[in-house]
């Protein structure tokens, strides 16, 4: 029986687990991977406390290590929650691989999947072409011409990454304006090889063994258009990953998981939600760790009043 | 007209400063001085996610020169709100140097000051043995006793930090159990210098130049007792930095500042609180970071919907 199990190893839960261990609370940490949103990011990230300028992959490796430091933790890697249930005072978490853990509180911190585009051509080229990670899959368009779908923040930071190899880069936005913060927009527009199309519906993926072109309809004109690209990068934002977890907590229209910001809180007592898969309407590196730390103290004084 | 003004220099409003830079809001931060809380600790801070051991010092640098290179951000630098009102649609934020500041919203991260003990002898002997940051004085009772009132995180932190100046430390809690973690009382037991006593009711500090002893009820016999002590760290806690600040906002009856947690948002729009001066039970840097953060992303949404 552990006295608290985290599901997820990005901001929220290892800021979580550092902060359990302190308190020498018996911890289990289950992920798949290190790192969460971040470890898909290779662009320097300049708005965390304390670094004026770290990448992605540095930032994640001093997380685990200050995580990995901690004594009374036990981390499960490689691994992924697939149920959870309440058993009376407890929880039960059960894994892919078939293991069963019980614990007396549960933080759930595994924020989000990928949301698709649903279009036709998207899940044929998966693979082939369409990508949902720029860092694991850029290197593979070298001096090609490609889409990144979506004007934010994610999708200008993708096209950043992307313009130290690719020849050219389509950025598409649905709306009438990019929603990226003006600091992006000017390191993507130095890099000279991004072009903007705002007010683009896209239509349908093409290609024979790979892809070769994206039909989008522009949305001023009425017209049907096409743009000849090899690779099509989907960033058009992310849904919670919270497929494990049914009638515990309530779901808001995005399947975010509601909870009391102050605690971090579900309505389940002992079951709290931080980071990326919870309602928060800012979902940031700093304020998944500040979840992290609050539903990990939170989680402190449930247990402590379970004695 | 600033869109945005900061007032505090700790975490939270460093943060804050950080993320609506990003933005290009034209900011302006003002504080007596930077650190906030974390200022008042020489001990190493093992729990701010990336950094495994630093100390205070060093975050409060590096924090501050992540400030400082942000473009579109101005600091004032020694400086002291002393009035906070809102006219029409913008805020009012007057100095103690008589300046007067025009903002169109307003984060406060002006976080709190130590909460005096209120027993005779408290106040005649400030600087004369009596103190509330064992960074500034410590140095000044080489080899002597000392006490240190109150058993939390801070009085334990503080311990540790004299352990390598003075001979002996007592430690005085008025409840009959410590309440910091369990990490840190280890750490001060280490030390070999510690004395820890419980259910101690102090009743009044005593000197003639200089402090020379303090005067306790023991709680368990009723009886009184002396300990002869040249130096008196006071941490009992702290209360929030608002005096300049009246209807704006509602308080607690710690006098702390009630948010809406998701934004920080206080009940007046355009007006937020974030970090140890709002209601939120949880005291970390890393949960005023977050806290910071939103707040910024709040009030930058905010200016956005003012125009």
């Amino acid at each position: 029986m552990f006295d608290l199990i985290i599901i997820g190893g990005g901001p929220a839960g290892i800021t979580a687990g550092i902060y359990t261990a302190r308190q020498k609370l018996k911890t289990l940490l289950i992920t798949k991977t290190f790192g969460g949103q971040v470890a898909k990011k290779a662009v320097s990230i300049e708005n965390y406390p304390g670094f004026e300028e770290i990448s992605a992959m540095e930032l994640i490796e001093r997380f685990k290590n200050h995580l990995k430091k901690q004594e009374s933790m036990e981390i499960l890697e490689n691994e992924e929650v697939t149920k959870l249930e309440k058993n009376n005072n407890h929880f039960l978490v059960w894994t892919k691989n078939k293991d069963k853990f019980e614990g007396k509180a549960v933080i759930i911190g595994s924020g989000t999947d990928p949301r698709p585009l649903e279009v036709p051509g998207e899940k044929e080229f998966i693979g082939k072409g369409v990508s949902y990670c720029a860092v694991c899959d850029g290197a593979l368009f070298p001096n090609k011409k490609v889409a990144v779908i979506g004007g934010g923040n994610a999708g200008f930071e993708t096209a950043l990454l992307l313009s130290n190899i690719v020849k050219k880069i389509y950025i598409l936005e649905y709306d009438s304006e990019v929603k990226a913060d003006k600091r992006n927009q000017e390191r993507v527009e130095k890099t000279g090889k991004a072009e903007i199309i705002t007010e683009v519906d896209l239509k349908r993926i093409e290609g024979e063994k790979f892809v070769n072109s994206i039909i989008y309809q522009d949305k001023k004109t009425g017209q049907e258009k096409t743009l000849a690209v090899e690779g099509v990068f989907v960033e058009i934002g992310s849904q919670p990953a919270t497929s494990f977890i049914k009638d515990l907590v309530d779901f808001n229209e995005k399947d975010e998981i509601v909870v009391e910001f102050e605690t971090c809180q579900t309505k389940t007592p002992g079951l709290f939600a931080a980071g990326d898969v919870n309602v928060g309407r800012f979902k940031q590196i700093i304020t998944a760790c500040g979840e992290g730390a609050k539903a990990a103290l939170a989680a402190f004084e449930y247990i402590q009043r379970l004695k």
